[in-house]
């Protein structure tokens, strides 16, 4: 069950899907990897969910980019939805990341991008108390299974939700021009802003197959396809 | 080993990183999750990789989905970078694709929203020939498994690299009117082309999660944090 997209034509597709919305539908099909009957709900009714570009309130670019990040976090969502603490826990083998830390992960890749970007502080450059907080969820590996345990979704889910809210406060106040500058020399070579927001958004994606991976084989879980 | 950018601080990094160009590190530390060996040149050393914007020949808002998708079929070249034939037929568990299978879904993938989003043509509406084809890898599962195998990796490069060359010579040919378009009607909601080819590049980025995941539990391979 691997198509990327809604599909009209498949009766098993269209049978699952009675009853919800077409955007909430086709969104979880568009994110083709979703248990059928655990996310149903999962994606916002957000109209314009499947259509990238400029948003109200933001400059073109970032507008633009902020549709992808929605798009992403929604189907983040998705991934994570119905899991209980004791799912979240769960730790594959021994060289894995619970699913609860990689969700903590994307997190904490956001607060450490908005420090960098919009505090322009230098990667690593923060304070000892920001670094306790996060650099498990950061590092993941034997830290974060270490101290990442114990929370149920909404821990997560809410951490997520008001890490974005700043990114996108944050966002409101710049610009296009802003955007788009290329002259960050912090990493060794020309760097834009653009292209790390383009990195926290795709992130989001990676760890999200991941998290489809493990979930499907957490136990009792129903395995499928992909 | 984690941190999603290159950490010019961290010394276990740049002591890796010597010899390489600036940008090939830069990109590589950036994927964040590439074994430090086996990669090592595995990103093209392209000057403006971690520079999200327009590209030459193209029109500003598809440059930018250019300079996107250029990015992450660099990482994903990088994950896949070193992998046997055995390696690429492994199978992780019975309801598990290879990383073969992984490979040329993302090839596939492409392929349909290439007739979809160039040809105009409605989802599924393809020939026989081009299901016979392209199914197998787009469906995974049983088919995938039955199908893909006792391919060398040059095999699903050159498949990856040539799919996307189609895809920039059509992007060529058009405007960010026809990019932005939302009037899309065939998956019961609005979804314009901007979307789709975001969706293609995020989907590169979803599976090569799965491909990093699986890669670190190949026989004899040295699995780390992620």
């Amino acid at each position: 069950v691997t198509s990327p997209i809604l599909l009209p034509t498949q009766p098993n597709r269209r049978t699952f899907l009675t009853g919800l919305t077409g955007v909430a539908a086709t969104g979880l099909a568009a994110a083709s990897l979703l248990n059928r009957t655990a996310y149903a709900d999962a994606t916002p009714k957000d109209a314009d969910l499947l259509v990238i570009g400029p948003r109200p309130g933001y400059s073109p670019e970032i507008g633009t980019m902020v549709s992808m990040l929605t798009y992403m976090q929604s189907a983040l969502m998705g991934f994570l939805k119905g899991l209980t603490q004791k799912e979240l826990d769960t730790l594959f083998d021994k060289n894995a990341n619970t699913i609860g830390a990689l969700a903590l992960h994307l997190a904490a890749t956001e607060t450490y991008y908005q420090m960098n970007t919009f505090e322009n502080k230098k990667w690593d450059s923060w304070s000892d108390e920001i670094k306790k907080k996060w650099d498990p969820a950061m590092n993941l590996g034997d830290a974060g299974r270490k101290e990442i345990k114990g929370h149920d979704l909404a821990y997560y889910t809410d951490i997520l939700t008001s890490t974005r809210e700043k990114t996108l406060a944050e966002f409101k106040k710049r610009d296009d021009a802003w955007f788009q500058n290329g002259e960050t020399e912090q990493f060794g070579t020309k760097v834009n802003i653009h292209w790390k927001w383009f990195h926290v958004c795709e992130h989001i994606s990676h760890h999200s197959g991941q998290i489809a991976f493990l979930r499907k084989r957490l136990p009792g879980a129903k395995p499928d396809a992909e």
